[in-house]
């Protein structure tokens, strides 16, 4: 399983997605496993990358927000997609979404090999595979090694309590942002345009596992919000995190000791 | 002057700007008039635009994030323009960005004619002709009627304070956005996206005046934070204003009572 193989999928995507004008459609299919609300691009997404990974006969558990999971055999690598990650940016026609989509091969967050997003609105690609960097549309990229100006990004899913609680944070903030998509926080993190990204709310596995895997290879510090590692958590449906990803360790340093 | 004119400014700008790739310039170029950094992009846009009016011959006053305000005569129109409003975004590498361009006839807020923007990531326009209606790529638009779920879109120079300042709003939200463009904030509440949008800080008047009228014309409710009307503010360079716009009265007043 490499790279281009993803890059196949995200942007045969991107091209299908941009002809959709996907803010026309705010149909609620249901709910997906996740419990969260399905609309059309959402399934639309997911059944075309699992279709690609069956046509391919790529021997893979899968765990996807919409489907929830699907276990073929435990000693099979675990492909961790969401499908369109921001969806509702999406359908309610704000232009800032993407497709996130990472492989591990075991059975904790560690074993993340290969993560991919795109970003659906202008195909931005970012992706890494383990210890071999980070890239975005093909170069090479490195979190911010200057810690100042501080661009610190959040996503909250319960906006008041998430927001009292990092308030603090925000004393050593120049600018904020919050753009409600958790994998493209974490692939501008690594590419240099934030510098800080928390999650007070449990982020899920299918957010961020593509964006952490991009993160850590761009030189990013990973922890939860407590400073703690999220190395050991369980590849699997259910897991989440909260989540503290910062450019450099001067920076994630000061970040925990304000949340303390 | 009409929209059409807007839009052949608007469009030219977003096809020389998606063959520029923004973000891989930042060098500074000094400081605009209103005190922020210009970037090549700022200076680009502001020049293409004024360009345009002078080649057209039209007789006009101007105001504009760069070069600050050019008055020919003071019973010209006037014209408001933030070349760039997102430009952090833009040479940070986040596709989140815009020009925003309006048209007064007379001393105060009250009297924008014209309001136009345009996306310059993917070619959204917004547009709005006073009394006639606000539209979104041709189509006439209109904030949304419903309460919920909550959107809350927040702009903040200075965020810890501002973040602090209307903290309870947020006891309301199902969802927070803070995309670092005040132009687009507005246009997408206009739309439908957002029914909530706050500034805290203070917001110029190139940023917002675009914005407003096309929220007015698309039925939404426009004070700066405690309530009052911005309508007799002046149309000068320095103008400033907190602000607050709801896609409804309802929603209006039931943030006003928070922030209180």
């Amino acid at each position: 399983m490499e790279i281009e193989f993803l890059r196949n999928i995200g942007q045969s995507l991107f091209k299908e997605i941009s002809l959709l004008k996907p803010q026309f459609n705010r149909t609620v299919l249901g709910r997906g496993a996740s419990g969260d609300t399905t609309f059309p691009i959402d399934k639309l997404a997911e059944n075309r990358i699992i279709e690609a990974f069956e046509k391919e006969g790529v021997k893979i558990n899968i765990i996807s927000e919409e489907i929830g999971s699907k276990i073929m055999q435990d000693n099979y690598p675990s492909l961790i997609v969401d499908p369109i990650d921001g969806s509702k940016n999406a359908v309610s026609g704000i232009p800032f979404f993407s497709t996130s989509i990472a492989i591990a091969d075991g059975g904790t967050l560690k074993s993340l090999k290969l993560g991919y997003i795109i970003n659906l609105v202008n195909g931005d690609e970012f992706w890494a595979k383990k210890d071999e960097g980070a890239f975005f549309n093909g170069k090479r990229i490195k979190a911010r090694d200057n810690t100042m100006p501080v661009i610190i990004a959040f996503e909250a899913s319960t906006p008041y309590n998430a927001i009292k609680h990092i308030l603090p944070v925000f004393k050593m903030a120049n600018r904020v942002r919050c753009f409600g998509s958790t994998a493209l926080d974490l692939a501008y993190l690594s590419s240099g345009s934030i510098n800080v990204f928390v999650v007070p709310t449990p982020s899920r596995i299918f957010d961020f596992s593509a964006g952490i895997l991009i993160a850590k290879e761009s030189g990013a510090i990973i922890t939860d919000i407590e400073g703690n590692s999220i190395d050991d958590l369980k590849v699997a449906f259910n897991t989440k995190t909260t989540l503290l990803v910062s450019a450099n360790e001067t920076l994630h340093k000061k970040t925990l000791d304000l949340i303390k």
